[in-house]
């Protein structure tokens, strides 16, 4: 999940994870500047351009980028409130039926992070879009990417920062959806919203509240329970472990041990002289949290990635990376040093192409604009996770007010910690959503640790749980390629029979008039 | 309605219009102080009162005034959203059941004026507490009444004011209504919103937008259609005049023709004096434009409080008021003057009593604190009215532009004019709603003018209307008297059933846990 580019306690050890990964997860994606293409009509409302991206697996996805004239602050009119900024979003027409009754409108809302990076790792949208004959629009999400709405300053202080909030994200893609659809004289078309991770919560939050607008949501890994006290703390570092360990007990072990070792060894200078030599990192580090965070992450990111086919959404990957790491482990003799053996395994996430010749463990760049995953964590998204006895990671527990003492020195805010379920529910969903919703599938794959928050169980005979047991981070909107397995295929294929069943439905219910 | 106490076209004849109908309506109202009476536990939390009062038909309806601490931005966090205001709401727990399981709250979403106001006028609740052992709760909204964010500066300028919009008012709703029932230790006790006329669109809005709050909604009067083109805009005039039309021709003939000669006549100084006398105005008027808002409100609120019994919300007012205005105007010898007609006519609404020598007609006060709707409607409720030819009123044409620099040149700022039903839908609500949502009851009542904004069809199994031929403006929510017909009576019936249905249905999925 995406979102965890900053997770709550890895931002206690490192405030500079999220660039590292972000830096690391940016290589691979080439943008081709192509002429302008763009539906007739808008040219005088939205600015654009023409642009092709080239996917990982190397198929293009051809989109074009608009800007939209969108207002600083929906639910006030403070005289700042009007503020227009542009909101940058991706359509593609290719696919789009406009007779006899216009097609689909399917609007992937974007998550934290510039709206490109996720449009080409979201290829099942475009695979689909074809049978559906779907219009296909990408926006992003304010302040990430190019929607800057204090432009450089945006992320200067409260003062800006604070309009950065799900509910303002979500009255951005209600109005530029409504927007475009009159634009395009298609009001009546109907519009289904993908998300994944955060982009599925707010996929799957956007049904909630703006039925009006989406007549259905498919949100993959949305961890929408992750919040307060539903959901035991501790299932995400238990699924991490979980799926290392069901590789191989001694790849478990292994790094279960490493970080009492890695703390003894370099709690003198020395050490951490020859850490950083074991490290290979590009200067020699200051204390062991950056190599703590870097182990962390790669571990993390590398379960919630545990893709059956080579990939490369956070990182360029192989097949089944958790396996791959855990026999790079095994592979070492039996007396070989376990920060050794772990360094060789994360190695696995940070350099599986080889071209890394040092790492910057400490600082890095942010080209996807992931940082403001920060500021959201320190207001509205608080979602608390811990260490069990039964984790291979180190003891760490979670504290609100560690948390909101920490956001106040960092941003001069407090989170509101219970806000999210008090805007959006959680609590006791299954008794909420029985009577009340419709037309939301919640896709989880079991390896992935979000999935621990996400919705597991079908909640009504419209709002669907799609669980595989081997899936990790909304593998199904991947694109589709020749090796993947049929439990993936499956899901997928359940997910279009849905949707088909929905717009059905919708387009029999409109035509009686 | 009361938040028609500025409509829309004749805050453009009258800026003073709202605080004329306030005071009047503000006469018989008592509050009598009394020594605190509140649930235990909450006493630490929440500063309270103990009050009684006497609601119109000498029931008296105990309640104990509280203040909860409410954030003002709940969707921003820019450095002024954390601050802290009093948000005043009123408990009777008299009913309230507490074994074995909690009985439910009813709680009502407060609106437009100071919410003893609303209490009081809302004996229906009280009525019906003791047979669902419920707990009721009004909770005033921000900016009204005691509810004051900024104090005495509350309505200084667009700075304050600008967090005064609906979309806050349900947050506020939701976190205090939350926070109420983990005070009590009530967590799982239903809660059902109430709300008559704006109140009522919050109810349903609250409904649709936190379902994992309120269980369900009766939503009174209350016209979510009444934006943009949903609903033809001379809808409500034309109500009213139906209203009047239906009692006698003459009497409609009369109304229809005062507005020419009023103008006519009042077009020198002498007019003027003249028409000042007729009217018993305290001062001498400067133009008929107040005269044509003293006529205009009253038959505009005679209609809308048309109820079959004396009632005292607006106005003091006999049984069936229309029938009563158009008797006095049919009394008058054949050639009578109009405007004596039309004068004696608004005299039953303003002076039933007959203890007013003078009639203010030029400026007034405002004891409900009713002007803040003014802003609203200066920025999210833009609900159009015209007149057609078939109407009693002068012509009127509602214009965007119009409103729009109106409200500049007050407060500025511009309306969103599509705000509403972007946030909250209404365009197609019977499809969008047919399989989303539950548990809404929609009343209304046809001699209410708002009742053409209304929804007036059953949308689904669990979104219904109750729909009453001759009820005015949430006639339902009135307490119970000797003297109410059958309809009346059947419709609460009706509304008691339905509640109790998804009282029993809520108790049985909680059930099963």
């Amino acid at each position: 999940m995406t979102l965890t580019v900053v997770p709550a306690l890895l931002l206690l050890l490192l405030a500079a994870f999220a660039p590292e990964l972000a830096a690391a997860a940016s290589s691979s994606r080439r943008t081709i500047h192509q002429p302008p293409h763009f539906p007739a009509g808008l040219a005088s409302l939205y600015r654009s351009s023409g642009r092709y991206a080239v996917a990982d697996n190397g198929t293009v996805k051809p989109f074009t980028a608009h800007y939209f004239p969108q207002e600083l602050d929906h639910f006030t009119f403070t005289p700042n409130s009007s503020r227009v900024f542009s909101q940058k979003y991706l359509l593609n027409d290719t696919f789009w039926r406009r007779k006899p009754t216009a097609g689909p409108l399917f609007v992937y809302t974007g998550n934290e992070g510039d709206i490109e990076w996720f449009t080409t790792n979201t290829g099942f949208m475009f695979d689909i879009a074809p049978e559906f004959g779907a219009l296909l629009v990408f926006i992003e999400h304010r302040f990430y990417g190019e929607s800057q709405p204090f432009g450089n300053d945006s992320d200067k202080s409260a003062d800006t920062l604070g309009y950065l909030t799900s509910t303002q994200a979500l009255a951005d893609f209600a109005i530029l959806i409504t927007s475009l659809k009159q634009n395009l004289s298609a009001v009546d078309a109907p519009v289904i919203v993908f998300g994944g991770s955060y982009g599925g919560m707010l996929a799957s939050w956007f049904r909630l509240k703006y039925p009006h607008v989406a007549m259905g949501a498919l949100a993959s890994s949305a961890p929408i329970l992750q919040f307060d006290d539903i959901t035991p703390w501790s299932g995400f570092k238990d699924t991490v472990t979980q799926d290392f360990k069901s590789e191989s007990l001694n790849c478990f072990s292994v790094i279960k041990a490493v970080w009492d070792v890695l703390d003894d060894r370099g709690s003198n200078e020395t050490g951490l002289l020859e850490l950083s030599k074991t490290f290979r990192t590009c200067k020699t580090v200051q204390s062991t949290d950056s190599l703590t965070n870097f182990l962390y992450t790669a571990f993390i990111y590398t379960a919630m990635t545990d893709y059956p086919t080579p990939a490369n959404f956070l990182q360029n990957l192989p097949a089944y990376p958790v396996k791959e790491m855990c026999k790079i482990i095994d592979s070492f003799p039996a007396g070989a040093d376990v920060v050794e053996k772990a360094f060789a395994a994360a190695s696995l996430y940070y350099n599986y192409t080889g071209d890394q010749k040092c790492f910057q463990v400490e600082g890095g760049d942010d080209p996807h604009g992931l940082s403001g995953w920060d500021w959201q964590a320190c207001t509205e998204m608080v979602m608390p996770t811990t260490v069990s006895n039964e984790s291979m990671f180190p003891p760490f527990n979670f504290s609100y007010e560690e948390r909101s003492e920490r956001c106040l020195a960092s941003y001069g805010v407090r989170p509101r910690m219970h806000w999210i379920t008090t805007e959006y529910g959680g609590h006791k969903i299954d008794k909420v959503l029985k009577r009340f919703g419709s037309n939301i599938i919640f896709s989880n794959g079991m390896r992935d640790p979000w999935s621990r928050g996400g919705v597991l169980k079908n909640i009504s005979s419209s709002i669907i749980a799609l669980v595989t047991e081997k899936g990790a981070h909304h593998l199904d909107f991947r694109s589709a390629t020749k090796d993947d397995p049929d439990w993936v295929v499956e899901q997928r294929r359940q997910e279009v029979e849905i949707i088909h069943g929905w717009i059905d439905q919708y387009n029999k219910d409109i035509a009686q008039m």
